[in-house]
C-alpha cells in the first residue's frame, strides 16, 4: 500500500508562478509515490481573511488554479478543510492533549510576539487564537487523514514536530497507536523563482506574474523585467539575467542552451530575450489559462469536483475521529 | 416565544445533594420560563479526565442523574455536546475572532498562573490548551444555540461575557446580527448545602452525600455528620446545627417547626435528630434513586433520550454555522 502524503493549500490570493514552480508542481509531483491528498485550508485563512468576497474568491480560484495546474481529483483526494467537520472536533480533542508551553515556542506567534515587544506594545497586541492555536488545527488536518508525510519549507518544519509530540501524547495516555505519527519531508532543493524585480517572486513584494493573467498581459508584465543597462551589442551573462533564469524554467534544453549562446555571443537586446521568454511562457501557460478559465466559469462543476473529494476524505475523517472517542469513553 | 436558556453540566463524578439543591433544582426550574437547553460538556471534562472508563461512567451518570432529578427530555433538550460536531466549527470560526489577550485574563488561566509562579515553576506549566482555549469551546457552546440567557454563578460571568465580545466582533465584521448576544443570569441566592463535616459540601472536602446512595449507606453517611458534645438534656440552636440545616432542605414547614421545637426545648440527643433527617431525607430521595436504578440499568434506553436530544439539537446548531460560514464567504 502506498504512503499517504498531505499537502495543505492556502486560498491566499492569486496563484504566481513562483507558487507553480516553488509549490504546486512539486506537490503534484507527490501523486505519482504517494496516496497523494490536497485540501485548502479555508479556515486557516479566516485568521486573516475577513472580507467574505475575498474569502470566496480565494478559494474558488486556489481551486481552480491547482486543478488547471494538474490536479487530478480521480487520481488524489481534494477536498475543503471546511467540509469536513471533523478535523474540528479533532482539533477540540488535541486541546486537551497540547502543553500551553508548546504553542508559546511556535514560530508563527514568537516572531508576532518579538514584532510587538519591538513597538513597545503588549505582546499579545493583535494576535488572534486562530493564529495562536494554528499548530493545533494543522496537527489535526494532518493526523485525520493518517497521514505519513508531510510535505513542507524548512520555515513548516515544527509544524509536523508539534503534531507529532500531540499524537505521541495521545497514543502514550490511551496506550494505543490511535494517531498514525507523520513525518515531515523537507522540500530542500526546491525552485526559487526570480520576480520581475529581480528578488524571489513573492505577493508580498509585489513583483509576480500571475499563473493565468491574459497574454496581453502576461506580455506586459514580462516587458517590466528589470534588466541592467548593458546594450545590446555586448556579451551578457545568461545565469545573472532573471530573465533567463525565468526562461529556463519554461523552455527545453535545446531552447535553453541557444538562448545562453545568443546571451554570451552578444548583439542581442534585453527586449529580444523578453520576446523570447514571452513565447515558451505562454506556451505553456495558454493551456493552463485556458483550463482555469473553463473551470472557474463553471462553478457548478468546481462545487461538484470538490464534493466527490469530500465524500472520499469524510470517511476516513470519521474513522479517525470514532477511533479516538472510543478510545476515550465519549463513545 | 419563550426565551432560550442553556446550562452545561459538567460530567465529572457522583452527584451529591450539594449539586442537587446548588445546581440541578434551579436549573430545572428554568423549563418554567424559558425554552431551557441542557447539555453534558463531555469534551470540556476531556481536559482532566483521561481515563476511558472514568469518563464513560461520568457521562453515563450524569445523564441518568439529571434524567432521575427531574429533566423531562420531552419538554427541554438535552443533548451531549461532544455529539453536535458544529460546536467544534463554530469554536474553530470563534478562534479567528478571539483576541489573545481576552484569553490571558480568563480567571481559572490566571489562577493556574498564578499558583504556578508562586511554586517557582514556569507560568504554564501543566497548563493544557483545552483550559487555556476553554472560554471559546464555552462560548462556542452558548453561541450556537441562539441562547438568551446563561445562568452561571458569578466565577462564572465572565465566560459569558467572553462570549458576548466574541459575538460582537463577528457581528461587527460582517455587519450583520449572526449571533445573538448571550445574558449572564447570575444565581444569587442558591442554597448552600452543608457537608458531613459542617462545610460547604464539595467533593473536593470529601464531605458529601451523594444523591442515589442506597438506603442503609445513606444511613451511615447521616450517622457521620460531626455534632458538637451538648448533651442530650441540653436545649441547642437549630441553625447553629447542620443536621437541622439539612433537615430544612427536605422536610415540610410543619416538620421543620416540630423538629426546631424540640432542638430548643433540650431531651433530643444528636442520633435522635439524625434518624429524624434520615427520614425525611431517603423519603425525597427513595423515589430519584429509583428512578436513577431504572435510567442507569438501561443503556439502549438512555443511549435513545440522548439521540432524541441530539436530533432535536443539530438543525439549530447546523443553522448557526451555515449562517456563518454564508457571512464568512465559506460557503
Amino acid at each position: 500500500m502506498k504512503k499517504i502524503s498531505l499537502t495543505g493549500i492556502k486560498p491566499t490570493g492569486i496563484l504566481h508562478i513562483g507558487n507553480y514552480f516553488g509549490a504546486i508542481k512539486p506537490a503534484l509531483e507527490l501523486a505519482r509515490e504517494y496516496d497523494a491528498r490536497y485540501f485548502i485550508a479555508d479556515y486557516h485563512s479566516l485568521n486573516t481573511v475577513k472580507d467574505p468576497k475575498e474569502m470566496e474568491t480565494n478559494i474558488r480560484e486556489v481551486a481552480a488554479g491547482w486543478l488547471a495546474a494538474g490536479l487530478d481529483p480521480e487520481k488524489v483526494i481534494f477536498y475543503r478543510q471546511s467540509s469536513i467537520p471533523e478535523i474540528f472536533e479533532l482539533t477540540t480533542f488535541l486541546m486537551a492533549f497540547t502543553a500551553k508551553g508548546l504553542m508559546n515556542r511556535a514560530h508563527a506567534y514568537k516572531a508576532a510576539v518579538q514584532d510587538n515587544t519591538e513597538k513597545e506594545n503588549d505582546p499579545d497586541a493583535g494576535i488572534n487564537m486562530g493564529l495562536y492555536t494554528y499548530p493545533v488545527l494543522m496537527a489535526a488536518d494532518i493526523l485525520i487523514f493518517d497521514s505519513d508525510v508531510v510535505p513542507v519549507g524548512k520555515d513548516q518544519v515544527q509544524h509536523v514536530e508539534m503534531a507529532q509530540d500531540i499524537a505521541q501524547a495521545i497514543n502514550f495516555n490511551y496506550k494505543k497507536e490511535l494517531l498514525k505519527i507523520p513525518e515531515a519531508s523537507i522540500q530542500e532543493d526546491v525552485a526559487v523563482v526570480p520576480g520581475l524585480d529581480g528578488r524571489k517572486m513573492s505577493k508580498s513584494y509585489n513583483n509576480t506574474i500571475p499563473m493565468f493573467v491574459p497574454e496581453k498581459q502576461l506580455r506586459k508584465l514580462i516587458m517590466r523585467i528589470v534588466t541592467n543597462s548593458q546594450g545590446v551589442d555586448e556579451p551578457k551573462d545568461p545565469e545573472a539575467s532573471q530573465i533567463y533564469l525565468l526562461y529556463k524554467l519554461f523552455a527545453t534544453k535545446e531552447e535553453q542552451d541557444a538562448l545562453a549562446k545568443r546571451y554570451r555571443e552578444g548583439g542581442m537586446g534585453w527586449g529580444e530575450a523578453k520576446e523570447e521568454l514571452f513565447r515558451v511562457m505562454n506556451r505553456e501557460l495558454t493551456p493552463l489559462r485556458n483550463r482555469f478559465e473553463e473551470i472557474i466559469s463553471d462553478t457548478d462543476k468546481l462545487n461538484e469536483i470538490l464534493a466527490r473529494g469530500t465524500e472520499r476524505a469524510r470517511p476516513i475523517a470519521a474513522a479517525t475521529v470514532a477511533r479516538l472517542r472510543k478510545a476515550a469513553g465519549i463513545g
